[in-house]
């Protein structure tokens, strides 16, 4: 009898091509997660992921359910995956859940959080995790642009995947900006989120900050739909996965 | 005319042989100051610094000094060292000083942390700055047995160096073990400290949180001035130099 398994997933992306499997590496994080679960099992397995972080991307609160046949408790694959998996995945929680629970399919919310450094010293000990600007950006004239963007639209302008078929209408419920010491934290809350999306918004926020574009002109990006009007992708190792929300 | 200038610096050690230049490698901390200085200068350029961090050490209050022939003004020194140096070596203050001022000689204390990470999680985002103990230490027991190593004391049981033929007396003022979240640190005050001896003194309070020995037994350890007698030297990554006194 097979049991459905929820696990709460911390990681440092920095040296993985993304959450999902690719052909050619085993240097993602489904990868390393079904791999040692299938050393423990014995039997292929498949790990569901609430989403797919890109390449570079951490997490903090990635969410991913899994279908396991085993006599261990859930301490005792608790362990086993912290064992086996490398230094930089830890799986924080995991518990046995209804065989309906889907990571993905019943996601309701997620949040994300984009770090810049924009402090005089150089992060020497936070630099694989934040972004640094070439300029310090302007936070209020961002925190007007962010406000734009608050609400459900077509952010089709803040899309990475140009063969994107599907709706690119989404909702966004908050973008707080806030800087603490040298770092600006922008925190990200929707109910879903396009390829590159985050970071997009991110880059077009810091060029608003930069003085590039108006807090204004947000409102024209969204209706333009076009990627080529939006700003910059902002570099990946400055995103994190921070909570995934279910019912 | 040669201007004398104090810098305080941070860096993550983890990629370097430690802070003294050696043959047949540039990464030393020494090495890319002088080098980054001396490229500024056009001359060749000795920076003192006021002790040696070991190979893979970090520090987040180094001190040293430097004597340059220059038109620039301490920022734009300051401004020139960090665009130069790379991005896990960072200036984080320089001063004009005193032709007189030796950051070694000068050096009446310094204040070391070493952290453990005792906590159940993987410390994923912050493993390259902490050891992890392969047993929960007693933390109690070990405030104890550092108790026994305050004070004026010949520390020759926790000197790396067996060739040392200068005294191994040194004063220890203060051995603060403090558990927040899951880091376990201990915090080392002292007015110098022997080769490895803040390493090897960590080593062998864990072994006293580990049981393997009595904080009593630390009284004995010092009168026996034999290094085989104390614990291991523990690992260089959760040692950080964080201040250097000076009058």
């Amino acid at each position: 009898m097979k049991q459905n398994y929820k696990m709460v997933l911390a990681y440092d992306g920095s040296r993985y091509y993304g959450w999902e499997h690719q052909p050619n590496t085993d240097l993602t994080i489904q990868g390393k997660l079904e791999s040692v679960l299938s050393q423990m099992t014995g039997k292929d397995v498949e790990v569901i992921g609430a989403g797919r972080t890109d390449a570079g991307v951490h997490a903090k609160g990635m969410v991913a359910n899994v279908h396991l046949e085993t006599d261990k408790t859930e301490a005792e694959i608790l362990e086993y995956l912290n064992h086996y998996l490398p230094e930089d995945i830890c799986v924080m929680d995991l518990r046995a859940c209804s065989d309906r629970f889907h990571s993905r399919y019943n996601a309701l919310g997620k949040t994300y959080c984009y770090t810049c450094y924009v402090g005089d010293k150089k992060p020497v000990f936070t630099r694989r995790f934040v972004y640094i600007p070439e300029q310090k950006p302007d936070v209020e004239r961002m925190r007007k642009a962010a406000e734009y963007l608050i609400g459900t639209h077509d952010f089709a302008s803040f899309c990475g995947n140009p063969k994107m078929k599907k709706s690119t209408v989404r909702r966004v419920d908050s973008i707080r900006i806030e800087q603490k010491g040298g770092y600006l934290n922008l925190t990200y809350h929707g109910t879903g989120f396009l390829q590159y999306m985050v970071r997009i918004l991110t880059g077009t926020l810091l060029e608003v900050g930069f003085g590039l574009r108006t807090p204004e002109s947000m409102e024209e990006l969204l209706e333009a739909k076009s990627r080529l009007l939006a700003g910059f992708t902002a570099p990946a190792k400055g995103l994190c996965l921070m909570e995934v929300d279910y019912e």
